[in-house]
């Protein structure tokens, strides 16, 4: 016995056109009679049902989220703050793992446009160009790059689409130039560098900036070491103990990524080495339970809640055919214990230097 | 130009009916022309039309889940297993999160059903009884309730039909037997329980089989104290320092969540406690972190690889018709050093008790 519309019209007072056109959120109805009708509705449990609706208004009030591996905190929470943002103008969200697999992602991504199921997708993207990404390009869906962005390389009309897609991530920047001030002023001058697969833009873009902002103030480029990892927590540990293995190992770890971050501390204790005693650490990706490991580990945080509001905020703008534009907010660094003063540092300041 | 079922059938040197059938699974296809089609599909880049594929064969290939909360590094966790064990049978899965809030959860419970975006749904239910829910199983949805049972009133059809929804979720019996076996043999007579609102049956049970155990090793009911939480890091802060501040206060705590025993322990030590010296602590859904914290803290581990391989089968076994059942794993207990001796504990051997 399925609640109709015409049920819902007679509750609110409205015909079951007005029903229609507020619960597909026109804007011809005014907010009042929408919130009039939208609550009569959900009094009576009416449901309209999602296909039909789709194929009537072409809206399905659904945004696609692919992320590339949920059981990443960072991730979740961000894809937590996104349903939220989401809620707030009456959108759903359907959320898909791809598990940093490029087919995974690809299919996920054709299946919720094809399919129809959702309006438009956000997507953090696994790595570079992929066919999926190229014939959601073509067909011109509704995308926000998240977090990561990707290289289109070509001159077709998928490529000039995919080039137009707003990227939301943050900024990272300011944050790696105060790492670099912080660790140098402690003293550290051998620098390993734990960084995402050197494949993704930002895995290249965090060493190239840190990298840029050490040799800046005055660390030699041959004692900066770079690994690279997977994200996974794992390969931080394996990295960590792999950079401290070698003949001159470093002073300070970077480690580029926030599961990676927990593997390196994992690592180092593992092998024995004190944190920041025999080696300091910076994480990434700062989660709300950093500041209870021992020791505290310091980290750039994202800004997760404005990634979050920006790429949904882009997407509402796609739907309505309005300009969408992008986003990159700024990281910050939250100091903690796990930097410390190189070894062997005298803080006495040295004679000023001259200029060469 | 889309690449049509023929174009895929030439490739595959098949008829385009073998074509259909083997991507929809249809069992009177060899694995090896399914494997063959599948291969043609994927390399030409053919997408069914996922809608399309919905009316001809009635099913999506898509399961639903639906989570009380996408940031909780538990849920996070179990829908990336969850995601993985779907896909070794081929399907694809959306989810969604519904906050802990039940009109949320109904909302895309019902869509996902109603739109026939997916062909089964498992949900972890935010609380009790909802509309949602009453509605679902009134339409004979295939649902599998994971991690909370829910408890089902009245006799209609649509309470018939959800009490014979399988439920996976973890045994936590002998974890928490063995809790209380290791508390009370470090001299805790006084405990604090941070529970999940007790309105959801996990909140009670955790509680309840907690409480038993302890009283069944000696510890006195009035020396057995209980608050709720939220399910939230900040609950579990709130609860800790009240719990401290207590006339007589515990010399152990349990938290009966993930988030909650993280916020616990952050309480505990912005009021200047140590953990154990002062009190000991006991969490809940270990995380690859808790072995990082200062103290490392112990914790009862949910086995979320045996839930979702469990949910998953369960859904499948549904989805084809066949007897499908719940699962019921054991949890185990970490041991690690956020258990002390209770303060003023002497351990050495009583005299033996006469039973009273």
């Amino acid at each position: 016995m399925a609640v109709r519309m015409k049920d819902v019209a007679e509750r609110a007072g409205v015909s079951s056109a007005t029903v229609s056109l507020a619960l597909a959120g026109d804007p011809r109805i005014s907010q009042a009679t929408r919130l009039n009708v939208e609550r009569a509705a959900r009094e009576m449990g009416y449901r309209p049902h999602v296909g039909a609706r789709a194929l009537r208004t072409a809206s399905t009030r659904t945004i696609g989220l692919v992320v590339s591996d949920v059981a990443n905190p960072f991730f979740a929470d961000l894809a937590g703050a996104i349903q939220r943002a989401a809620a707030t103008s009456s959108h759903s969200l359907v959320l898909c793992n791809s598990d940093e697999d490029p087919e995974r992602q690809d299919e996920y991504l054709l299946n919720l446009l094809d399919g129809r199921q959702v309006d438009g997708v956000i997507v953090v993207p696994t790595s570079a160009m992929t066919p999926g990404l190229h014939r959601a390009g073509a067909a011109g869906a509704r995308l926000v790059l998240l977090d990561r962005p990707i290289e289109v390389t070509g001159r077709d009309a998928a490529a000039r689409h995919l080039r137009d897609c707003p990227v939301v991530r943050s900024d990272p920047g300011a944050a790696l130039a105060e790492v670099a001030e912080w660790l140098t002023a402690l003293g550290h001058r051998r620098i390993g560098i734990i960084a995402p697969p050197l494949q993704t833009q930002v895995g290249r873009e965090r060493r190239d900036l840190l990298v840029e902002a050490l040799v800046g103030r005055g660390v030699a480029h041959g004692e900066i070491s770079v690994v690279e990892g997977d994200f996974r927590q794992d390969s931080g540990a394996t990295a960590a103990i792999g950079l401290m293995r070698r003949t001159r190992p470093p002073t300070a770890i970077f480690a580029a990524d926030g599961l990676m971050a927990v593997g390196a501390l994992k690592g180092l204790r593992q092998a024995g080495l004190r944190v920041p005693r025999d080696v300091s650490l910076v994480g990434f990706d700062d989660a709300p339970w950093f500041d209870l490991f021992d020791p505290p580990l310091a980290a750039v945080a994202q800004p997760v809640d404005a990634m979050a509001t920006a790429a949904v905020d882009a997407m509402l703008a796609l739907l309505a055919g309005r300009p969408a534009h992008g986003a990159f907010p700024a990281c910050r660094v939250v100091r903690r214990q796990s930097c410390g003063p190189a070894p062997e540092f005298d803080p006495r300041p040295s004679p000023p230097r001259r200029r060469r």
